[in-house]
């Protein structure tokens, strides 16, 4: 039984947050852009990073800090990525170590973390100045304004918490995430920063948290571009006084299931927010061979910049769900797929057997007007499934990325 | 010593082309939509295909036609892909008796073609009602009806000829081309028509398409969308009277050299005219360990919809290109790499060592905003290089794939 509630990184017991204005993004806005998260005590901590090559500084910088799978606060800075950045590590361990000294903690205790423009200086200078009032502004309420420090071309916050039982004892997850350009699947998508009171091994929450990125932000693209900066992390403080999770039994099961469903809809949000986004697209794939197939054919049909594209005009052009099935590499058999289109407005076959059906073009262009649509396919080879999430593809997005740095 | 000629497909001896407007595309213009190639005698043919699992009927029939590295003649429309339609492989080969029945050949004798919407049953009646008047208006200067006939969004025709000796006898290699949406690298791009009076076996002919087809067409990409139909096929009729290139000595390179030249203008005029493209990205890495490694780099900066939109807006954000070779899976030092653009108003370095340098904005604006940018990466750490070619992602690539079945 997962129940949503709300507060988000907050509502877990022992987590304070704060998100203040320090001038990263401008000087003449007064736009929030540095997070603070700490816990009430040491917290077991895994992260997931992504998986380009070019990475940036403070992923390294938390690498390094979560190597004994402990940790109890999160810096966060919006507007600058610190990537392929001059004096990207020292400014990463600088604002570890200005965010202990705020706050009272070791630089070693935090995760730290940046998204914005790549390539040019942080300017750790206004983030040092902001840090006490940072520190000052934590609070058992303040999700939101973490939420809103850490968004960039994000139209919307994402926040979200759940609560579940474990052994009798009621447990919460909350998350705070932001999207919403350079995301692709197969790697941790994006910034996630997820809080639970749950008590549970480093371990098991490593692999618990591998599981469900696995099945969730890894199944989001917005653009096809793995941004250089990803990461999700979790801290389980275990203030909710379960017993410690260190094998997986039934309660392992339960922290899982809340943390996939929690990061599912986190995906969700991404995806229906993604940069210049209209529509959440959702695209599932059902009678593979394998998850695997599943998985390609579903995640090739969200990346394909014409389906993206057709879906802005709400087109039933179903031929370039195909055509991206089949560069997808995964192996199928054209002549046995089905495709059709459902939205709250309804739902229309359009393939059957790899061939087009006569359909009606006045439904279609109803059903897929909706804000979200799901694309069905089946190509009747198998039992396994996959869900994926990505966006529309519109004029905005050109207009966001056209001149993003000024 | 390879010269530029006019006359397209036509130019090289003993071939006639036409086009004609047939009625796929729409009934209501008159748009040419079909269009005919033929050799006045039996020709070596090779042709290299999508390797989209999702395959159109006419690269089936094709296939099966050019088993004997024959070919006389191309029988070919735009308008209606024949791909996942119903009827398709039927169709496909009534093109082909309906061509070879109105210019007295044989229907093996036929490549045959499609390109235009996927899923929607191709309007046979129309091609072979028109099918007389095609054969009729084939003629030795037919190459620019042609061209013509196979455009879909394309803005421009692609058209292009080479001459260059072999053995003391001059040669001619012609191509049409046409473009410009569901276009990537990693296949035979797009359809494109070589005509040549070389005399080579259809065994080498294959393989100096294959080569030439690997540096040239598989090195574009538009949209990342590898479609159903694409095919690049040759005619080689021998009525150059060179001696029968049927080994790889000067004469197969010099065939090479200008084969080659010319699929790299074709290459170039297809990415130049993508869907909605305001300007002509060339990517071009050098320092590469391999040439693998090259390509997968300028590949992937060509692809990212993110590098494409900034340079639609003549922003250098080359922080992008950093993330998407870094995306790429091809092994390299980001602390190695220098970054550069280039056009015909200057050069302009931006990244060094991995890092970003201080530069002119205005100066980088101005160099961005010319019709032809190149991307200069050098990775440090080879000898190999490799050029793609893509072009900018823009409003207009939205607004015509929003929409693009009616």
């Amino acid at each position: 039984m997962i129940n949503w509630i709300e507060g988000g990184i907050t509502a877990p017991k022992g987590f304070r947050a704060s998100g203040v204005h320090a001038g990263v993004k401008s000087s003449n806005s007064d736009k929030k852009d540095l997070a603070l998260i700490v816990s009430d005590c040491e917290a077991a901590a895994a992260a997931v990073y992504t998986r380009n090559r070019v990475k940036a500084a403070p992923i390294y910088v938390t690498m390094a800090h979560l190597e004994d799978g402990a940790a109890t606060a999160v810096v966060v800075n919006s507007g600058n990525a610190n990537a392929c950045a001059p004096g990207g590590a020292e400014h990463a361990s600088a604002m570890c170590a200005s965010a202990a000294k705020a706050t009272g903690l070791k630089a070693s205790d935090f995760i730290v973390a940046s998204t914005g423009v790549i390539g040019q200086e942080l300017n750790i200078a206004a983030i040092e100045a902001a840090m006490p009032a940072c520190a000052a502004a934590l609070s058992a309420t303040g999700s939101d304004a973490a939420a809103t420090a850490i968004m960039t071309t994000d139209t919307k916050k994402k926040e979200l918490a759940v609560e579940f039982t474990v052994g009798g004892k009621t447990c919460r997850i909350g998350a705070i995430s932001k999207g919403s350009g350079m995301i692709h699947p197969n790697m941790g998508t994006t910034l996630s920063f997820v809080t639970t009171d749950c008590a549970i091994t480093p371990a098991l929450l490593h692999e618990a948290l591998t599981a469900c990125v696995n099945v969730s932000l890894n199944r989001v693209s917005i653009d096809g571009d793995t941004s250089t900066n990803d990461m999700c992390c979790v801290l389980a403080n275990g203030m909710a006084e379960n017993a410690l999770i260190d094998w997986k039994n039934e309660d392992y099961d339960a922290f899982c299931a809340a943390l996939r469903q929690l990061l599912i809809e986190v995906a969700r949000s991404i995806a229906a927010d993604g940069e210049g986004a209209s529509r959440l697209i959702t695209s599932h794939v059902v009678g593979a061979r394998s998850e695997e197939t599943a998985e390609r054919l579903a995640k090739e049909i969200i990346c394909s910049s014409l389906v993206k594209a057709a879906m802005f005009g709400a087109d039933a052009n179903w031929g370039r769900v195909l055509c991206a099935m089949g560069y997808s590499k995964a192996p199928f058999r054209p002549e046995f797929v089905d495709v059709s289109f459902r939205s709250c407005a309804g739902e229309i076959a359009v393939c059957a057997a790899g061939a087009g059906l006569p359909f009606d073009e006045a439904l279609a262009k109803q059903i897929l007007s909706q804000d979200e649509i799901i694309i069905e396919v089946n190509v009747h080879e198998g039992e396994h499934a996959c869900t994926c999430w990505g966006c529309d593809l519109t004029y905005d997005y050109v207009k966001i990325n056209g001149d993003y740095r000024t």
